[in-house]
């Protein structure tokens, strides 16, 4: 057993959303998260800088003596995974890889859609990665960059987020898929609107929901849980805002943030 | 006369609907353009933050011997125009002071609505300035963060612009407010959707081109143009992907952009 404490980390609160599962799944494990918000957002910038601020925030969570690494992000995932595989030696995941095994999973058609930022659609990571695993998947990509300020606004329902939803799917549903993958953190809490316009019959994948189940099983297979029942720690450090970060994240975990504090993640 | 060059900071693409009216206004200046692309948008961070990117933007300008700083940025002018120049010695001007005064020469019934960033908005810096210039002036502030977004996808003229217009300034129609500030870059580009939503009688302000204005007056009034009359330099600087900064920022500003060159800025 391994008693540290797992590293998260993302570019802002959307991780929050990863660790929501990870903590109802292993309930027992001590947490650092980091969350870059002054960085924020990483969906849009270029892979070296992405791949940059992965290694500063991977730097600052080995900091804190931790004994694996989650990327809550889907662009960090899907662009700086395999460097920082390269640069550090504690097991790390990423959510492409889960929420790819999720999609193949689910698909009867074969017809699987992706929905993230731009920089994980142009990245070609879960197109790629699901093609991997079943090389019969046909897999439209689409980078929905509205939707997380349609989140952040608290527009969920709006008839913005449904206009929007149709402007950004209407290529999904000519291909006629029956499985879409909701890569970007943010994009599970539009699930309605996305379940509206693309029908009941498309079944939504939840990257974050896979991810913390395949963190269990790497524990479980490397005697890494922490079998000590109490109560665990969660500590929380931005790079900015952490009262902002205390009041939407509080709402996203559903619970209340108590250890916080911002560091200069630029030292890293 | 003083032939150094004029620099321009932004928090990306934006600043450059500044700095078009800058060169139509003084197209013999050489120009140094600094736009943060790496850590864009500045208007959802916290203050600390906005002054401590904004310092260092003016200290990469200031090592490529300008003679004057615009600050080409809503946001930052809002909240680190004065801290700026305390620090400094060079004359530095911001986008909010032109712009308030624009807005109470346009005003007949001194009821003026503004629009910008939460950060800007938030920051109070436009309502305090406008009731400084003008004090029966009765000012609204309204955040619209998704119209920055909308036009970075080029939907300028789509239903999602037009019903996100209308929830945004619902507010402002009922205060029945005759001129409306356009306190973020990007927003003059909605100029079209704006007069709809609003109507033709809400005279529309546009920052930018009032900053080009005091911006030449004040090299007037300093013997500071520069009146050398041929083809000026045009720099331009980023912090993250200039091949996306040469496209989008190429039309926005109606001109091909040549001597372009990536930067750390953390170093500054």
């Amino acid at each position: 057993m391994d008693k540290r404490a797992i590293g998260v980390f993302d570019s802002g609160v959307g991780g929050l959303t990863v660790l929501r599962e990870i903590i109802e799944q292993l309930p027992y494990e001590d947490i650092v998260y980091f969350g870059d918000t002054a960085r924020i957002p990483y969906g849009s910038k270029s892979p070296q800088t992405v791949i940059k601020f992965a290694n500063q925030c991977t730097k600052f969570l080995l900091s804190k003596n931790i004994k694996t690494i989650v990327i809550a992000c889907n662009t960090a995932s899907a662009i700086a995974l395999t460097n920082l595989k390269d640069n550090y030696d504690v097991p790390i995941i990423g959510v492409i890889d889960p929420g790819a095994l999720g999609a193949v999973t689910a698909t009867n058609n074969n017809k699987i859609g992706v929905i993230g930022t731009s920089g994980t659609i142009r990245s070609d990571s879960y197109q790629r990665k699901i093609r991997e695993y079943n090389n019969k998947a046909e897999v439209v990509g689409v980078p929905c960059p509205l939707f997380v300020q349609i989140v952040e606004e608290g527009w969920e329902y709006s008839n913005v987020a449904e206009l929007t939803a149709e402007k950004y799917l209407i290529e999904l549903k000519e291909h006629e898929i029956d499985t879409l993958v909701m890569g970007c953190t943010h994009y599970p809490l539009l699930r309605y609107i996305l379940k509206k316009v693309m029908g009941d019959n498309v079944k939504l994948v939840n990257p974050a929901y896979e991810t913390a189940k395949s963190l269990k099983k790497l524990l479980k297979e490397n005697n890494m849980l922490n079998e000590d029942y109490k109560k665990p720690s969660h500590e929380f450090y931005v790079s900015d805002a952490p009262e902002k970060f205390r009041r939407i994240g509080g709402n996203i975990l559903k619970m209340e943030i108590e250890s916080l504090e911002k560091i200069d993640i630029e030292k890293y």
